[in-house]
């Protein structure tokens, strides 16, 4: 079968590596007969994990990486030096074209610096923005961007609210998804210097349904599909959620914990909150892609256990099908 | 009694004007009788809604203001135009030393323009923040600044930080307070041009206990006591608490009313879950005082019921018994 969607994963990445990693890209390529997995890290500590398991051989292969890169290093660095780390070995699969799209739970700046400088931008992106899917009351949104360049001009927010639209509307499944700015107040006239002068550059782009201003208050509600923002803003946004929601739970469940009466009636309530709370949970959305490269780059969480590796690793499926980076390109070739 | 810390209060503000306001107004002489308020408002209308209530009636006054200015209005040419308005007669009531304080649940940017133009910086003020007390694990944060002027520049915050700490320690009661700058990482070297610049001096900064980045995860914990970032920042923080408060909340409710089960646990966790969430509830601290003032301008939450408009008013007889203006004052003109 040589219609496989390859994806490198980066089995060294994360708190809970390579442990998890394999056992995640186990479960994805016992869940889809479409994707390989080409699983990159110290080959003895790799094939020990996989020994234990049983899958598709065909669709798991082992790439030796004898080195690591921390998350305390700094990633320009990192990069340079570690040639046989598992994330530049890994980078380098995508670059050469043997994998489609490569996922990694490891350090988010070395993935941000080395998507761009092996992997490589599409022709005309001026900055590639990490984007993950929040949830919201209604589903979840795209926050683009999340990433670690900051002081962003208004001509690289047009791109994010164009990369944002393709891929919402492509993987998501959403027709002419909503567009907003994040902004302090719902007027146009609101705002700091790059918004104001973001603004009428998105009003009058026209290939996004851009609905205006949002307000930080109407993105758990569901307010627009594309969240537009410069990357310091996305990030306090993407940690104040996280943040809050895991105060509040905790709060919660204090709160069941303070009276036998209320024990009990924790009991009762706890199969259905849990259902419910899982739909807002920002892990659950697997992998935040970083648009705008040759190939597809994922960052999914340090944390990530078994599940959210597997979700990442299925993401690409149908990022590669639905060809976002030839969209992107052709979307840029065509301004 | 000439000792009465006195208080102008927007009669006409907020969505629940005059009735909360005046009952509120009510609630807060009868709870103390250090306050003296003053109701600026159309006087027909104040002193219906007053002669429902018993009170002491030499706290109260009643002062008449025959227009109203709209949370729509363009803030500056309101001000500049209706001079009769509750919210332009009560700021002057503050300026004229009439009184020490004001409270509205008004127009926010009247509140900050007319805040500004009316009573006035204090000597050195470059630039006077809104700063409200946002609800965290452990008790409260100031986050400062939440204001209507964004792109800040250092010497802004490093004056918030000021500020913020001579607030927290003296109206708050927290010794040497623990400042932090929002970040998008730990390490120094992170963040944007904004950030990076205010960092060395905020930890140059002998009046101040620095305690280095703060991500915005870290800041529902309780991480900092002063939470130092620009309006624009402050704005999305605040909003974004709100919201993932709000949505969250009706995801609970929303999972307790799945089943049958469910429902029956809920009863028995509703009154123990209602205690510990109203500690994280942002509207019970009353209203954000904008410091730098040489009065005290306190806006609280359009939506404000009684018990806000009270807690409002009597937050204004701490600062006012603090001096904190005094203080702030004094700060700046030993530097």
């Amino acid at each position: 079968m040589s219609e496989y969607v390859k994806v490198a994963v980066d089995a060294m990445g994360g708190d809970n590596a390579p442990r998890e990693v394999v056992k995640g890209a186990v479960e994805a390529v016992n869940e889809s007969d479409k994707v390989k997995v080409y699983l990159v890290g110290l080959k003895e500590a790799v094939e020990k994990e996989l020994s234990a398991y049983t899958y598709p051989k065909a669709q798991i292969e082992v790439v030796p990486a004898s080195e690591i890169i921390e998350t305390a290093e700094p990633p320009v660095i990192a990069i340079r030096k570690k040639k046989d780390s598992s994330i530049v070995k890994a980078l380098n699969l995508v670059k050469d074209g043997t994998c489609d799209a490569y996922v990694s739970a490891g350090s988010t700046g070395a993935t941000l610096v080395g998507g761009q400088v092996i992997v490589g931008r599409i022709k005309g992106v001026e900055r590639p923005p990490l984007a993950p899917l929040i949830p919201t009351a209604t589903g979840c949104s795209l926050l683009i961007d999340c990433g670690a360049n900051v002081d962003a001009r208004p001509s690289h927010l047009v791109q994010f609210a164009k990369m944002g639209s393709i891929y919402m509307e492509n993987v998501m499944g959403i027709k002419s998804p909503k567009v907003g700015i994040v902004n302090i107040g719902a007027e146009e006239e609101k705002g700091n210097a790059l918004v104001k002068e973001t603004f009428p550059l998105l009003k009058n782009c026209p290939d996004i349904n851009f609905i205006g201003s949002v307000e930080a208050r109407d993105i758990p509600a569901g307010a627009a599909d594309v969240i537009v923002c410069e990357a310091f803003v996305g990030n306090v946004i993407l940690k104040t959620y996280e943040g809050v929601g895991a105060t509040l739970i905790s709060k919660v469940k204090e709160g069941m914990m303070t009276s036998f009466r209320s024990k009990i009636g924790a009991l009762l309530v706890k199969p259905a909150l849990k259902q419910t709370l899982k739909a807002f949970d920002l892990e659950q959305y697997g992998g935040a892609p970083m648009l705008g490269l040759k190939g597809l780059v994922v960052k999914t969480h340090g944390s990530s256990k078994s599940i959210e590796i597997k979700n990442s690793i299925l993401q690409c499926i149908t990022f590669t099908e639905q060809q976002i980076s030839e969209k992107i390109r052709q979307m840029l070739a065509s301004e």
